[in-house]
């Protein structure tokens, strides 16, 4: 993989990251979003927030932190909402949060964006203002899933892209390999192309085709993995089209409800039963939590020129706050420096095979 | 839906159903399969078997049971392996038992056919000698997934065919919604079409075009459904492509060594955590059980001018029982010419469509 010692400039490192916050985004805005931003001010000295929402909002809610000397509010009229189509917003939006916000980090006024609003719309109204990192064909969202090993799995891409091309999941493959190194530490992050069956030649055409791609693009490709590979950790790293990756990730995310709802039913043949389902319920959220990542983390969006992580709907503050210090971690790492030029070397790669 | 009171007449409904089983086809060979088939006589006096595979071993298997009045011995010399190319068999493989078993119904020797064996060799086989019901683009497998309502949901295609076309989906939506409904006696069953989102529109172009199939096919379409109503049991069938049907089956599959890997860390914590871990294990392994449908049950091989119930190579007596009856039940109830009038009326509507 990549090497990791080219990342970011020895001056580049002191210097306050500039986060700017859709404080309009989610459910719960701009209250999360507010008390969020504050959590993270506490716990990252060398962070400087931008709040973009409606500003007598914001500042109702900041209160006595108003004048915070690390936060500035950039007043926003509009508000996108979940259901708004999300290639609307850079022709008709112009003065929503959303818009607003991106065009900070467009204009370099700002290194990353964090939201909590509607998904679709934040993927794609980032993605025109800040277009792709050079050589990435299409940006993409994963997501981690936790495992048997306690490692967890990047399982990429999660809805961003559907009918993927196989130079599309040959770069989810490059940039997930990318940001588990970096982020998570992971050296050399193995990567597994999700299929029917581990052997060569199965699948789709497209699985097929990308099979070959995987094989040479500088990724430590471990070969093809199945369903059941996910949660048992096989690998750091799962590529997909966007199609099965949703799917699958919906599906995992609706087991607690399913399980809880089984077990209620246990639960009501007695006492004894009762008091194993209350001591046992947490521990069955715990293990499962990991689940619904993006409500408690925010994923990125990975090959966009600019660094945005998107938050469930109903982050909590907490949630939010996490989101921020990922942006920075992300922006002080390097990610995006880092996936241009492992997306270059894999071109060079894929050059010289043919 | 089909009118279900066309099926079998009154004088096939009396006659015996003579199944064959591939007695060598799963991991413990021939003792479960002949166990099973010697449960399967005590529980149906209707049925009668014929056990294909190595004479010698049958007989010793069979012990006292060897001149049962209900059963007679086709002798085979050859096994299929789970590691043999499906295409292969009906070519180079003449002498295997399952090529002499599913001959036997291809010659209207036998009803139906009953194998633990090489899925995709029972499939290829049993399509290449059997040929496809009139109308049937693509035979599928589909298997039965627990939900919150208590009322399984029939997921189709889990991996008999992946880049299905729109036409092939529609199939299996047809195909879906007459086994529902004459196996498991639910009166016009819904049926979802697997995508990313609600909203017609969404997905893939292969499930945008499927989309319109299904909505004038005559089965009752509820729309799209995305990776979380398979367990929330929001249809009684789901179709999608074998590619993400298989890799959603097994992801479901692997969730149960997963969350007793995750608690055995936290019965590791005390004494007490210890006992509710002990009571709760079979809870969990009752409630998940149903993700492994194929292992208790077999699944039925739809689209196929013949009956073939497929199982899990571990399937055990009490399985190979189970899925001889249910070949039985699939005969009596007239499924295949059920699925030949239903998709005769589809290729109606859509005519009337165009």
């Amino acid at each position: 993989m990549t090497d990791v010692s080219q990342q970011g400039s020895g001056s580049e490192q002191n210097r306050p990251v500039r986060i700017v916050i859709d404080a309009m985004g989610g459910d719960f805005a701009p209250g999360n979003e507010v008390q969020g931003a504050l959590q993270a001010l506490e716990r990252s000295p060398s962070i400087e927030l931008v709040l973009v929402g409606r500003q007598p909002e914001l500042i109702a809610a900041l209160g006595s932190s108003a004048s915070h000397p690390r936060v500035t509010i950039v007043h926003a009229d509009d508000v996108v909402g979940m259901g708004d189509e999300p290639s609307s917003i850079v022709k008709q939006r112009k003065s929503s949060s959303l818009y607003i916000g991106l065009d900070l980090v467009r204009q370099n006024a700002a290194d990353a964006f964090v939201s909590a609003g509607n998904t679709g719309a934040v993927m794609a109204t980032s993605t025109m203002l800040c277009g792709r990192i050079p050589g990435v064909s299409r940006p993409t969202i994963g997501t981690f899933l936790p495992t048997i090993t306690g490692r967890p799995t990047l399982l990429l891409d999660v809805g961003a892209n559907v009918d993927s091309k196989p130079k599309f999941l040959s770069d989810y493959s490059v940039m997930g390999s990318v940001y588990t190194q970096l982020m998570n530490g992971v050296t050399k992050p193995t990567v597994g192309l999700l299929n029917v069956g581990e052997e060569p030649g199965k699948g789709t055409e497209v699985a097929q085709q990308a099979y070959e791609l995987l094989r040479t693009n500088g990724v430590n490709f471990a070969g093809n993995v199945e369903g059941r590979d996910i949660l048992a950790g096989s690998v750091d790293v799962v590529v997909c089209d966007g199609f099965e990756g949703n799917i699958v990730l919906k599906f995992a995310e609706s087991i607690l409800s399913f399980l809880k709802e089984r077990f209620r039913a246990y639960a009501r043949r007695g006492i004894l039963q009762k008091l194993a389902m209350a001591a046992f319920t947490p521990v069955l959220r715990k293990a499962l939590s990991g689940m619904d990542y993006q409500e408690y983390g925010g994923v990125p969006l990975l090959g966009v020129n600019g660094v945005t992580i998107i938050g469930h709907g109903s982050s909590s503050p907490k949630a939010i706050a996490n989101m921020i210090l990922r942006a920075e971690e992300v922006v002080r790492k390097d990610v995006n420096g880092t996936i241009e030029r492992a997306i270059a070397q894999a071109a060079t790669a894929a050059k010289e095979q043919a």
